[in-house]
């Protein structure tokens, strides 16, 4: 379904040189010289191009949000999916100071918005509830890899070259940390975490949970291949931006991870295609506990910790300038030589 | 010298009200509420303003650099500020990305660059050797206060009012650790790092040397007095920050602060002025392992951790994108009322 190629490393000692003769001490721009490496190792050793950068913020709803697992009742999907169309969300703020241009996808809501600046890839009117059944199909988890990679390569064709992540789905943490445990196997005591924000009572009911739709999902044959963990326990939403990542790696495109649910879309990727790792940049530690976990399997650090704990891809439109900044120090700062700087 | 008015606090509970009304769940931006919180109480409940962002960069040279404490010879300062003019070093880059406009000030350099484009505030040819006599005398600190207040000052008239602070001086985190020692009455072991990059041997070198100039001030008269510590362990472009960060707090603008260097001048403001704590951002966590020290004096949290040990402004370059970002939620945001979506 996806052909992905590792990044090249066939240019890493002419990165690292051209980094190492800026006029600095060696390594002194800390994790922006690794950033700069990366980026350049994507777009190009002579000159990082990031082009046209994009977010695309995919939304849906999950059954389990009917048991109350989260602060928010399950509507609250589609007023902010309305909010972030109408410009007023966390997200639209960032990524204007960003200058991102941001696309809303419809991945499956409860109830569809009627706007045509919605894209609309829905899989369904939101998961079964996974502590019960799984959330979907085979064959819609399959078609969901797809149409992500679809609206992915649309965006491509148009001359992105870089692309962040984001998402909306009263219930996701829920979905997330079930796919989390299932692709790490490990227990959902340690993969669960708040959310934005529930009380003890509702983290225990959400523990419980999230226990009953592991034990579902591993009496199931074939319970460790991915696209069936994300058939069984995933959403829409996370299913799309697999493909979407997928589909990004493929193309050679940069990808901007987001927080806790992002970062489970792309853990799943490289279960997918262990090739797609070299493309991506994590851009925020979440608040959420088990983000730690997926980082540690992807031998990843973030470039911002602030605390957040929104979604929405905000963490990765707040890290875009830094992609800027390393693209900037690469193209465009002098050398020793051409400075006529003392070599360090 | 200075008439610091503390940071408003009347309109707190109103700025947030302001932040929790906005669509998101409480708290969920993490560090860029209080960010926000703390722009609006200095620039306006309604709405915060920041204007024309202004880079300082103050270059100097240290008589204790002879001492060879540095990686790097001390005809670099020269070389790297005539590489700041010619737009080529990193701090360039990192303004350019978050469109602030870069000033240069030769503070005391051992030789000036002869270029307008660099703000002439010499206070010598360098500072005398600290390990031996004093770096300067009073009167020349209190010449520096008042001279990096009138940079600042110009700059304010012209309609800015939000300043970050760079340094750019071979051997000046040697008179940095000291005046740090000398400040939070603590041992030069505890303050002295290894700057960009030193070996061990000239790590212990400069250990030895800083703990000579501290038992040389120690036996001062009046060796508390801030201005007294400036004058006898600083730098010119310390106390010429010092006093540009005062004159900044006097006139109610936003004080970027970049790493150990410039933490060191804060630090130094705060001690004369307490009211000037209420106006800095910290932008960056240095690598240099004292900066904490100042960071808990201060109780301060920085943004970014991003490894950086380079100095000239960069890390607080690459955070003022993130005063953009909590300036556009708190003014653009939806509330929950505006947006039609049920409070959390």
């Amino acid at each position: 379904m996806f052909s992905v190629s590792s990044v090249s490393r066939v240019n890493d000692a002419a990165i690292r040189q051209r980094i190492d003769l800026k006029t600095k001490p060696p390594g002194s721009l800390g994790s922006l010289e690794t950033l700069a490496a990366q980026l350049a190792a994507i777009t190009g050793t002579e000159k990082i191009k990031l082009q046209k950068p994009v977010m695309l913020v995919f939304a849906a709803d999950h059954g389990i949000a009917s048991e109350g697992v989260s602060i928010a009742p399950p509507q609250v999907t589609q007023q902010m999916v309305t909010n972030f169309i109408a410009g007023g969300a966390a997200v639209n703020c960032f990524c204007q100071v960003a200058n991102m241009s941001l696309h809303v996808i419809d991945a499956g809501m409860l109830s569809a918005v009627n706007s045509r600046r919605v894209i609309d890839q829905r899989l369904g009117s939101g998961t079964a509830n996974i502590a019960i059944s799984p959330a979907m199909s085979r064959e819609t988890a399959e078609a969901g890899l797809q149409k992500g990679a679809d609206v992915l390569r649309a965006r491509h064709q148009e001359g992105s070259n870089v692309f962040a992540f984001g998402e909306m789905g009263i219930g996701n943490t829920s979905a997330a940390s079930a796919v989390l445990a299932a692709l790490l196997d490990l227990d959902t005591q340690e993969t669960c975490g708040r959310g934005t924000g529930i009380d003890d009572a509702v983290f225990v009911r959400k523990q419980q949970l999230l226990g009953q739709a592991l034990t579902r999902h591993r009496s199931m044959d074939d319970a460790s291949d991915t696209i069936n963990i994300l058939a069984s326990l995933g959403g829409f939403e996370i299913v799309q931006m697999t493909g979407a990542m997928l589909a990004a790696a493929e193309a050679g495109a940069v990808i901007m991870v987001d927080g806790f649910i992002a970062s489970v879309a792309a853990l799943a990727a490289v279960h997918i295609a262990p090739e797609a790792r070299g493309y991506m940049v994590f851009c925020h530690r979440s608040e959420e506990q088990a983000h730690q976990c997926i980082l540690d399997a992807l031998g990843a650090t973030p470039l911002l910790d602030l605390g957040l704990r929104l979604g929405e891809g905000t963490g990765a439109a707040l890290a875009y300038p830094l992609l800027l900044s390393a693209q900037s120090f690469y193209n465009c700062m002098a050398s020793f030589d051409d400075a006529g700087v003392t070599p360090v």
